[in-house]
């Protein structure tokens, strides 16, 4: 890249505007690659191009980008504290279950892949592979995990001697690589970030329990009370199912496009691991049996759905519980010396909360207020002269836009009554437009037709692989999940494709998904 | 690996003594490797075998294990328990001051690394190269990251527009890639774990102070105050310091065998790196100028300065401020449900404290405080019936083994006052063995005795790096640092080595280093 280039491109920024600049960069000659940066850029309307939204609200509140390495992203500080929540709840309630963190090498040998058939089966053609080590070509070439069953269960097979070892439970927190070709921040990326859990059992029946255990009492609980994101659990289809699972459970949430996103899994793993990695135990009859195992994850994915689940026009809304600023002061002058004093009053009777006072003294109220509605703050309190005579506020809410006067002395009242209202009113908020959107088909017209217009379908499905290609193929879409909580229908039922006799007296849930 | 193998390995272990357990493991017919594993060893004292006491350490506190890939290690629960320990301190600090985290790709354009030609130089044989993504053959490799600059100043220099942007100061935890050939658990790995962060500013001397300023407020503050590491700061020489920086600046310890430990580094990059990536500002006076850089990090490394700073022929010795379980509650009887009762109204009125109450019943006594003698846990407490009787119970402090008897009522009183007193009796040992150990010379012959006696040893030197090499080649030694502490001494100086007038009023501290 020449200087003169860097010097073009980056006066060509319109701060305050909507312009889109053209960025072309060499790597040493090798690549030429153009990309529109979108920063400062007006947000498509979700109606309009809901992608172009998406990547949108995603530059605008300035969470990540693409990465010059084709298929990564680069999270931006924003976007990584909401990581950073995340991970502090997550890590939390899984410790809370008595779930301790280690650290396994990123380099996993391409013969433990291959230990497991299904499970390399699975993973081959995503692998991004080290070759040269040191200066040398590698004996053995080493994969970047796509995920650490393979490299995990070799400790184990040396950690776990007796059954007094079990169950043994441990997680990851990671960076995981699983070669895109199609990338789409936060929702689908070379690199992602992750937490992977990983538990051994005695028993098929303890692996099984603790694999709904973590689905319920963690992912589902997480994704209810944290992100606002209401979430369908269920069963993977065979098809669908993890490469090396005995069953894969999930939780699935639906975007505001009607497609479903899956946001987590947990595997019960059987011993189709420990069989391969000799994973065993001395019982306390004396024998000694294989393990039964589980591992679960859930991934920066997850900001793609909250980004998907809450957002609107204008830009992010952040359920409050994981906004990494919940409250920005904004006095309205900047040089009046009694609105600062009144601000900083205000940050301190909302000690418990995250705020931050926007001071910046070459920005207009208003340009304030557009940049802080694009980064989803769910309160912003503007203090403006007539205000501070009444000695009062106005509070504006992020999801609603609601204005109101407030008090000086009722402030944390108030900014907790919202918070806590507006966290309740997304979920809710995102629960009836699913529920809305729910259809239940039993014709293949009415299948074809429910799937364009989005939201779940609920159908009678045989299950079988092929089966589940073939719609795929002529429809795009998939079994997302066997519901837990749907009822048994009596009678036989037909599948919904191929016309077979179907063995589940439940429906299955298709729909178009990310 | 055959079934019966894995049998036959497991049987052989000797839960309660010193057996060593030859492991011979299988890759897919591909290598053949033996491991000793030295879980539940007995531990070599210092003077035996420093080598081998600092492995014994580590693998009976079950702290971390070398991984079936070479040169990269398995960090276990408890090891990285004092990792997330070091984590959430050094975080919050650095949030103190301002720093934000982000987080980028784990891949970099090896020609992004040619853009500095020190940088590539000092970096190549140390590269992981990935060359095969999704199956295909990459047009350009990527290296697995050694250090980031490279790919961070290329998203510097798109987001760095105004004077507005300075300083912009980002933080990233992330793994890093520097292969390996001889690993030595936390202190040489191929993969470690670290933070790293990267600064901008408007002048070289603003670079200067922010470089400095990360090295005696985080790094000397932690190391002293949670680590109990008495460091020395100072100026790296030009052979010694980061490929493509201006200057580095360190912090290194004395380890008990005498040899330096460099436990973190700050970088002052200049715009050694802002004029190959195109990082420039619009100054306030309307001119494009480039900007002048900071790098900074400290890694998994410091666990094995820990270990090797405060720990004895017993085991691991950890600071308390550091320790993930500070205070472990033994009732001798675990049947007693009077002791159970005791130990849990102890729980309670430790709760600001890590507690953890031994409750197995398959070991004795004797054998839970082996164990958590060799973790290193600050404060053991027993309870015992003759305790009882006098509604009191034995305290054990790890690092003198000091035993006190004491009252219920008065433990939180103890042990807080157990746990400070501890925490800086280890900082003063250390301090005290490293001050003892300081040799200033002036000979050749004295230079090299005092080098083999261990410590610093202090002298004048020229600074030319072929100097230092042919330093290195007679006596192993290299220099470590310029003590930024050092008075400045009258006269002119003649370098130790080469007899050549040094440049320098202030000798450098030489010493054998890890």
């Amino acid at each position: 890249m020449k200087k003169d280039d860097g010097i073009d491109k980056k006066d060509k920024i319109d701060l305050t505007g909507s312009s889109v600049v053209e960025r072309s960069l060499t790597i040493n000659g090798l690549k030429q690659k153009t990309e529109k940066e979108t920063a400062m850029k007006n947000i498509t309307k979700r109606g309009e191009d809901y992608s172009q939204w998406y990547q949108d609200v995603i530059a605008n509140a300035d969470l990540a980008e693409h990465s010059v390495v084709r298929g990564c992203m680069v999270i931006k500080p924003y976007g990584y504290a909401i990581w950073e929540k995340i991970v502090a709840i997550l890590d939390s309630m899984l410790k809370e279950m008595g779930v301790k963190n280690a650290y396994f090498p990123i380099f996993i040998p391409e013969s433990f892949l291959e230990r497991e058939k299904k499970h390399v089966k699975g993973f081959s053609p995503e692998l991004a592979v080290v070759t040269h080590g040191g200066g040398k070509k590698l004996e053995e070439p080493l994969v970047v995990r796509p995920t650490s069953e393979t490299i995990i269960y070799e400790s184990f097979s040396r950690w776990i001697r007796s059954y007094r070892d079990l169950p043994f439970v441990i997680n990851q927190w990671a960076n995981v690589v699983r070669w895109e070709m199609r990338p789409r921040l936060f929702l689908r990326t070379s690199e992602f970030l992750w937490q992977e859990g990983h538990s051994a059992h005695a028993s098929l029946q303890e692996a099984e329990e603790y694999a709904l255990k973590i689905l319920n009492e963690v992912y589902v609980k997480f994704a209810h009370d944290f992100m606002a994101m209401p979430v369908y659990t269920g069963q993977k289809s065979e098809g669908e199912k993890f490469a090396g699972a005995f069953r894969t459970f999930c939780i699935e949430s639906l975007m505001q496009d009607g497609k479903s996103l899956q946001a987590g899994t947990s595997h019960n793993l059987s011993d189709n691991f420990s069989k391969s990695f000799d994973v065993s135990f001395l019982d306390q009859d004396g024998q000694r049996k294989n393990i039964f195992q589980t591992s679960w994850g859930v991934s920066t994915r997850l900001i793609g759905g909250l980004i998907m689940t809450h957002s609107d026009d204008k830009g992010l809304v952040l359920p409050p519980k994981l906004a990494p600023v919940q409250v920005v002061i904004i006095p309205i002058r900047v040089t009046d010396q009694a609105a600062i004093e009144v601000a900083k009053s205000v940050v301190k009777q909302l000690a418990g909360f995250s705020v931050e006072t926007d001071l910046r003294d070459y920005l207009r109220p208003g340009e304030k207020y557009y940049e802080w509605e694009k980064k989803g703050i769910p309160v912003r309190i503007e203090i403006g002269p007539k205000d501070m005579e009444n000695r009062a506020v106005v509070l504006v809410r992020r999801d609603t836009g609601a204005k109101e006067s407030c008090a000086i002395s009722q402030i944390p009242q108030r900014v907790e009554e919202i918070l806590q209202d507006m966290q309740s009113s997304l979920f809710a908020a995102a629960l009836k437009r699913r529920e809305e959107s729910n259809k239940i088909v039993d014709s293949w017209q009415d299948f074809e037709q429910a799937l364009k217009q989005g939201g779940y379908v609920f159908t009678h499905w045989c299950g079988d692989e092929s089966c589940e290609a073939d719609i795929k193929q002529k429809t795009k879409a998939v079994s997302r999940f066997m519901p837990f909580d749907a009822r048994e229908e009596h009678g036989d039922h037909l599948c919904i494709n191929c016309g077979k006799k179907t063995v589940y007296k439940k429906r299955w849930a298709f729909a178009l998904a990310y």
